[in-house]
């Protein structure tokens, strides 16, 4: 028997495609690189069948790739040829709301999205928030520890993880669904799993904290001199403001193009940064009148020199279709962005110094930043007209050198996957690798859990 | 050349303690279990020290007991005979503080209330916190994963690290004194060190958030009539609050015992249920009407049935003291404390059934519960005159087999050390404590961290 006969008469032949039944959205994560097909896919409905599956695989040594809403941005789900793919796509739904703990309990292949609209039909917030949320998956979530947008009120996703549900290589399963905040019994093996892209086991089900939903909230859009003014004015932020829910600065080549692009003028003049700054809050008066005066108080102290105050979703709208650039991503020809940290008060010198390096290179290219700046995370906007494989190759080059000098992440967000494979040593040690790969080994053996990916 | 004159020309002689120079302070935590002296202490003044002890210690197969500032509750430091402990007592003070980054560098041997006072000097807050501050020190917070009173706003003590250096068992030294929010480079392997009382590596230094100082606090103490209310209270407070940061809650009985100990009158009346409950605040007059706003419409909607405000440190000092029962600690004969956590929405109907088990095998007993409950966090205080092992014994696996059928945890915030091991399997099933053992094997093969311990 063939391992595909195996896995159809374990799951179900309706759960196994093969050949032509191998659509588009399984060849490729957002990166759309690699590109291959893998030789079968599996839709798993029930974390038995996820279970059945991996020890059927691992008895073969059948490589295995899971995969999710395939938004990454890593090619950490992409096939390399010969492998069955595991997509968690109907293993999904909310299985709980328990207002009481403040927790939702979900199955992996759930849309984020879906997630955020159950917890706020209870009253809830989910804090893990990013662009893909219609798209990706909780399970992918995890797996990547995805950053996001709302990481400097509540944290990276790892800080809003309770429970987790794995599948271990041999088809083990860890069923460790913990809906309290203090438990400490132990390793907490829910944390091996997390941002481990899915070579350490398979994420089938996860207890997230739900936060209470803001009725309302303030969003300004600042301009600033220096990058000085940008940390100073976020320190004050932290200080002043109890619910600070976003900080996303942006350089000003970055908002001449996108505000361009995106036909939305911000202010009359130019401005070397600009922030959008928002606040959670409870819609009153009091509220909006605190907000107004934490930015008075900025512009008082020269901190800031100037700044609108949204005065409604539109205008709100307005600050992030800019900051978001979909438009910028469309128009500029081999777009790469990368996506790296380093302390936050190292980011305008690594900025500085990135571009001049990456200018001297390549003279005509784009290279524009923008990021969470209060989560210590750059992006880096590089584009170039007839760009080849090895010029995108020196950019890597070029940046992570410049990351591992100031003492940054070549991977803020998007993790290693494949494509920052060949990097990681800039951002781990020797020993640090040997440990990851020595816990590799202990929990897949045989190394068929999403091989070539991570380490 | 014997084990201890390798250590002592490694370390240098004044480095390494043997026989009666050995201290009390070494032989058990603040549990005051065990009480068996270590072979040898040895107090290293460097991350090289640590490094080159655990080396020698390793290829000689030397069992080592990493300890900190003895303030366990679980045994998890204690000597069982023969081993060289390894106190990081020498290996402490603040390295940095990182004010851009909002971060405090720090050896693993500082005192907690060290590394606070540095931390408020620099105009912030180190929001680890717990009674035992003043001696107890960061690597045995981390190592335990400690949890606190300020755990409802700034998460468990996990939740604030960002960069950790570990020595291996081997004297591998894994330095990953990351600074960023960000960082998804491959396997969090610090989360692996966090949490693992000492048995997988030696924490030697972190790095640690830091958050703004709130400028002033609001407390209040509240009676209510029942648990259902009790965590209603604690929703509209999450909802309403926007910088909740206690939420105390004291059974009846507790109260009853720990007011009348510390000759403190809060109420007139005796109420079912009383909570202490905290908002940081910016001390402004607006703040302060917010939060009696805040108690009148609990008040009103009759969630709460009475409230006093603090006018004064004192009187918020009042209440805590209460809470925190010292005195009851030295009046109540065998005094034992249980620390469990469980979904925040059951620990009503736990604490009830608790009660009534323990009452119906020891009817003269005090019996008595409070906790963090806006953590899942439930203590429960437990006394009787002329208790034998066998009967705490009892009362161990009475609430333990209790809190395995509400789904809880046999340890909220102190560990499993040596008094907790046996009863691991309640809240850990046996894949867990499988992939736990197999962790445990692959960072050290010979078995040398803290034998004994945990697993």
């Amino acid at each position: 028997m063939t391992i595909i006969e195996e896995l159809k008469r374990a799951l179900g032949p309706e759960a196994v495609l093969t050949g032509s039944e191998i659509g588009e959205r399984y060849v490729s994560d957002a990166s759309l690189t690699g590109r291959v097909a893998p030789m079968a896919v599996i839709r798993p409905r029930s974390v038995d069948a996820v279970s059945a599956a991996l020890s059927i695989c691992n008895a073969h040594g059948q490589p295995v790739i899971p995969q999710g809403g395939m938004t990454g941005l890593a090619g950490g789900a992409n096939p390399r040829g010969g492998e069955v793919a595991i997509s968690l796509e109907q293993l999904a739904g909310v299985e709980e709301i328990d207002p009481a703990a403040a927790t939702i309990t979900l199955k992996a292949g759930t849309i984020l999205e879906t997630a955020q609209a159950a917890a706020a039909d209870a009253g809830f917030l989910l804090p893990i928030d990013l662009g893909a949320r219609g798209s990706c998956q909780i399970g992918g979530n995890l797996s990547t520890n995805a950053g996001g947008i709302r990481v400097i009120r509540h944290g990276v996703t790892r800080d809003n993880v309770l429970g987790l549900e794995v599948v271990l290589a041999d088809g083990t399963v860890l069923s460790m669904l913990n809906k309290m905040t203090k438990n400490n019994t132990g390793y907490d093996l829910r944390q091996f799993f997390i941002g481990a892209e899915g070579t350490l086991g398979i994420i089938t089900r996860a207890v997230l904290k739900l936060k209470p939903l803001p009725a309302a909230r303030s969003t300004a859009l600042v301009a600033l001199e220096s990058y000085e003014a940008v940390i100073a004015f976020l320190q004050k932020a932290q200080r002043e403001l109890l619910a600070l829910s976003a900080y996303e600065a942006m350089w000003q080549s970055f908002v001449r193009f996108s505000s361009k692009a995106e036909g939305i003028k911000l202010f009359e003049a130019e401005y070397p940064f600009l922030v959008i700054i928002e606040e959670d809050g409870d819609g009153s008066e009091v509220a909006r009148e605190r907000f107004e005066g934490f930015l008075g108080g900025a512009l008082e102290e020269g901190l800031i020199v100037d700044a609108l105050i949204a005065q409604s979703e539109k205008d709100a709208r307005n600050f992030w279709t800019v900051r978001e650039a979909v438009t910028m991503d469309r128009l500029l020809p081999s777009l790469v962005n990368l996506d790296v940290s380093m302390p936050s008060g190292e980011i305008g010198r690594f900025a500085e110094a990135c571009e001049a390096e990456l200018l001297s290179r390549f003279p005509g290219a784009h290279v524009s930043f923008y990021g969470h700046i209060g989560d210590s995370n750059l992006h880096i906007a590089f584009s170039l007209e007839n760009a080849s494989e090895s010029d995108l190759h020196a950019v890597d080059e070029i940046v992570y050198a410049l990351v591992q000098r100031f003492k940054g992440s070549i991977s803020a967000e998007h993790g290693i996957g494949t494509l920052k494979r060949p990097y990681l040593g800039c951002s781990r040690s020797p020993e640090e690798l040997e440990a990851m790969r020595r816990i590799k080994h202990t929990l897949d053996p045989k190394g068929i859990l999403n091989p070539g990916k991570v380490i």
